[in-house]
């Protein structure tokens, strides 16, 4: 990676952590900070959600989205939506409009337009960088770590308390159509419960589906008393079991951060009192 | 209930459990028998998976259905499919021919065919009970507890100490297309692990999803070191909590059963030592 192209991506995370820490500063809620945060990573054609998500097997791109409020336990999710520009209001409109959580295929699509959610032609998703990626990745068998990890997310505590997650991806470069990852099941790709934390996992999510990775961290603190970071860490441990790589960005009901992983880099931030932190390596 | 329908519906559950204990007769894996089992409750039009399942708003069937081992912690599912005769054989599918543990919708039920699953028209499905309770359901608000609990699951537990979990469902009556419940998902509608347990709910899908029902059983035990029958109860008071009905079939390692529910009734059976043993009531 160069110079120049760590920036770019260090001046994304700051943009999303300035879009999320506006909407408290405007008197919104953590769900609002969430979903602003990631609608900006959806946004920017860097990570692999909305804008720049990289390309299925069928040359297609299918997207996943889910948000969760941990003050009420209600949760939204959408899978293999091809037309929402951003998935993360369409998990949105699941939660707040249906009496369901998850929504898949050409009838989440079809919901998310009559919800009034903004939709495009397949297309604006396509990126040079992910089409290359698609002929790489069909020459192959896996794919790359900088492919499993483009998942976006967002975890935060508002000041009344609440705990919201959120989740968006385009999946991984030649998934088969219609794979559904872990990023819009909750339980798996994010979780957020008042009581203990909010959750939001990125990586091989095959992986983090057989572990329930969020959830999982959510029952350390809640049955074992773990803290938020060894409950992340051990978590984690199971996904390097698995011989898979990931990692999650979390935070507790009394503010604390825990933001590790098992693979080489995690673009990563955190806003507290209007200060800025991001960070890609170790 | 009529005693003669009673009659046919507890036969349902013998030949079920019958077949799934004929494949341990013929050194087959737990499972082998889970699956089994779980066909012939598909193929039954009593039950609300595969023929005889519910009508969604569009008028159509969506099925999903999953397995879990718990000797590996591989699993497969499928979600919204519309062509495909026993949901649970394509589950199987997912987990033994891709990389992936989910698809859903068209592509779903194009792989399944491409796997050589036995597909049928979308009107095999359909009995004239279900398309009635899609008019009644369409002249009201809630699903009504006979459809909520008509998904059907399997749990297993072999020689070799494997266990194993399936799951099949129709869903509910008049959900929305697209729908996509807990049976599908690995730690909402199923979990097995050999550690721990064999977990396969039925009930009100959403709140499984939001409660992370089948993995807060194996957590419990886990991390608390409940035991079956404790766990599975105290993670029923979390739906019960949800304001949901629904119940759960379980088995450890040990051999223990567990089969709690908080709504008025569930269909359930099970075998062991050429013993069968049915119920509905409480």
């Amino acid at each position: 990676m160069t110079p120049r192209r760590e920036r770019r991506y260090r001046d994304a995370l700051v943009a999303a952590l300035r879009a999320g820490y506006a909407v408290f500063e405007n008197g919104g809620s953590s769900m609002d900070a969430v979903v602003a945060a990631v609608v900006v990573l959806e946004d920017t054609p860097l990570f692999n959600a909305g804008r720049g998500a990289v390309f299925n097997a069928a040359g297609e791109h299918e997207l996943d989205a889910a948000v969760m409020d941990g003050a009420t336990g209600r949760a939204g999710g959408v899978a293999a939506v091809k037309r929402v520009k951003n998935p993360v209001l369409a998990a949105r409109a699941v939660m707040e409009l249906t009496p369901h959580v998850l929504l898949a295929g050409a009838a989440a699509d079809r919901f998310a337009r009559d919800a009034g959610v903004p939709m495009v032609a397949p297309n604006y998703f396509s990126t040079r960088a992910r089409a290359r990626a698609l002929v790489r990745a069909r020459a192959r068998s896996r794919a790359s770590a900088a492919e499993l990890h483009g998942t976006v997310g967002a975890v935060a505590l508002d000041g009344c308390g609440n705990l919201a997650a959120a989740t968006s991806t385009g999946g991984y470069t030649n998934k088969m159509a219609g794979r559904v990852g872990d990023s819009p099941l909750v339980g798996a790709g994010l979780y957020a419960d008042n009581a203990t934390c909010a959750v939001s996992a990125t990586g091989h999510g095959e992986s983090f589906i057989r572990a329930v990775l969020a959830h999982d961290v959510v029952a350390r603190m809640r049955y074992r008393g773990e803290t938020l970071a060894l409950a992340a860490g051990r978590a984690l441990d199971r996904i390097v079991a698995l011989g898979a790589e990931g990692g999650l960005i979390a935070v507790d009901r009394a503010g604390h951060v825990a933001m590790p992983f098992v693979s080489e880099g995690m673009y990563r931030g955190h806003a507290r009192g209007g200060r800025y932190t991001v960070a890609i390596h170790r």
